[in-house]
């Protein structure tokens, strides 16, 4: 890791780079992280209520980068913008299960209908850019088997999981025929500073940060026994990083994942440990919630190891009390 | 099967049906034998010159069935049709895997889109009814192993590969969120009457078809030696109706496939011997072709055979024959 992240010291200086949800929770913190590395970063984000956009991620670095407000449903925006860049981060997306179930349509115009509009321009006007696209765990759907590798048959269990399959095989499709170096990776749950708290449409533990920090009980669906894995966001940051300059990556699959397996229940009193106090409450899955739910969940990340060097850092105690420290100091940033 | 056959004689009796892709190949092969069992038959089909639709499949039964011209992208149309339907063969489709990556996102509008949108629809307006889709092999992309059964990774060579993916696992989630009785079946080369032949949009098999009775040479691409299977339409036609009236196949998917596997030179040879006279010449393959050909293809179908007692009962040669008969026969209508 350590030379690989020398490397990309000289290899991100003065690179021209297009992140899409760049005002959204990791691409707001790839953001600043280019920026530290002397790229020239450009975001793009649609800013609707809904989804991860928020002016106050940026707000540290806003003199230092280029802002652009549009939607990657929008084909002559995105033209312009892929025009000259050396690197996508292709992060803008719908995140929500349920919102796929309720409007399917928003879902599919998102993540397959764009995605495959946003590799035709890169084929028409910068067929030389590199492209990682954030892809997402939710493809493998309940796990036939644990960990879940990259091989892991897809059987999604919701409209999100399927629209993602599709955004990510264009990937792959458009590495393999056009040539247009893509690599895929597949994020587990991800936290951290600047994620969406309101609800939890980015994950659920968006939402458990903003009940405990305001006094009340987390609310964990279901018995809480179901296991899942957690990555602290600079760690995903490292591995997007890593995943856009390597050459072993194009064309390729990566699930991220942490050896730090818990189950939601530890999590919740993990949280009110470091928190220094709360409590959490179980909350029966309502029916829509019940049927995409996926139960236990985590990743074999050896692939990404092996071939690209990328291990999570940041420990989960570590991660979640960075991340209740950020939101107990900017909370009025992200509560409304 | 003789069994499954009478069973069928009784089911299909004065039930409502609706056939997406109604005036093509597949589509107007079933309407016609869903006719003599007795049901009440609705075409729906958008008659895009570029695809499968010909007034003339229909001819002989016209005054028989009810026939929609529109399109499967047209929400208010499909709404209006569905309505009140026992079944739906949801066979619309855009097949040419070439034009899925000169116009990926027409491919996408009908074979991703419209399917979500259909099941939206069912959803809504009618839960009970019964939906076959019709998938295709070509979700599978190049073999990793031969013969292919239904477990064999999904790996699409050409973006209708992906967006036949994303058509079906809607279909797949749909049967088991929201309790829609679908079936998928995976089709191979299906090829007889009715079929299109003006060019290889459907199958190369329906250009063939035509070259040979031209009088010209039928037009093998690569050195010939990928090796294939066919099912004749009446064999697929069967395959249809049992998928749609067996409780078993809910939520399932299913590979055709045939016995005869041949290389496409023995083909064009066995098409030459029936013919009675012919040759066939060997055509490089463009760059556009060869970058999207899966090579090698035969399906295992064994899940179908056990699960719901199908197997393909009109020989190669046979099929062939009738082909042959039929577009010598009828040729002017389906020439231009």
């Amino acid at each position: 890791m350590t030379s690989n992240l020398n490397t990309e010291n000289d290899f991100f200086r003065k690179r021209k780079i297009l992140i899409t949800g760049g005002l959204g929770f990791i691409g707001s913190n790839l953001a600043g992280r280019l920026l530290d590395l002397g790229a020239k970063v450009t975001l793009v984000d649609s800013l609707i209520p809904e989804y991860g956009g928020n002016l106050f991620n940026i707000h540290d670095v806003r003199d230092r980068v280029q802002v652009n407000i549009s939607d990657v449903r929008d084909p002559y925006a995105m033209r312009h913008l892929v025009e000259g860049q050396d690197i996508l981060f292709n992060l803008a997306g719908q995140t929500s299960h349920l919102d796929s179930m309720r409007a399917p349509d928003v879902d599919l115009e998102i993540n397959c209908k764009s995605q495959l509009s946003i590799l035709e321009t890169c084929r028409h006007v910068n067929p030389g850019i590199r492209v990682v696209f954030a892809g997402t765990r939710q493809v493998y759907g309940k796990p036939k088997y644990l960990p879940v590798d990259e091989v892991h048959p897809l059987h999604p269990v919701d409209v999100n999981g399927i629209n993602k399959i599709a955004g990510e095989m264009y990937h792959l499709l458009y590495s393999t025929i056009y040539g247009i170096r893509c690599c895929v990776l597949r994020l587990t749950n991800t936290y951290g500073p600047r994620m969406r708290v309101k609800d939890a449409r980015q994950t659920f533990l968006g939402i458990w940060l903003r009940q405990i920090i305001e006094g009340r009980p987390i609310q964990v669906f279901g018995d809480g026994a179901q296991r899942r894995d957690f990555n602290y966001v600079d760690d995903v940051v490292d591995a997007l990083l890593l995943a856009s300059f390597s050459d072993r990556a194009v064309g390729n699959v990566y699930n991220l994942g942490s050896p730090e397996v818990l189950s939601l229940k530890d999590l919740a009193l993990l949280l009110v440990e470091i928190n220094g106090g709360g409590r959490y409450e179980l909350v029966p899955f309502g029916d829509e919630l019940k049927k995409i739910d996926i139960g236990d969940y985590y990743s074999d990340f050896h692939k990404i190891e092996l071939e690209l060097g990328w291990r999570p850092k940041v420990g989960l105690r570590e991660g979640l009390k960075r991340s209740l420290d950020y939101y107990r100091r900017c909370k009025t940033a992200y509560w409304e």
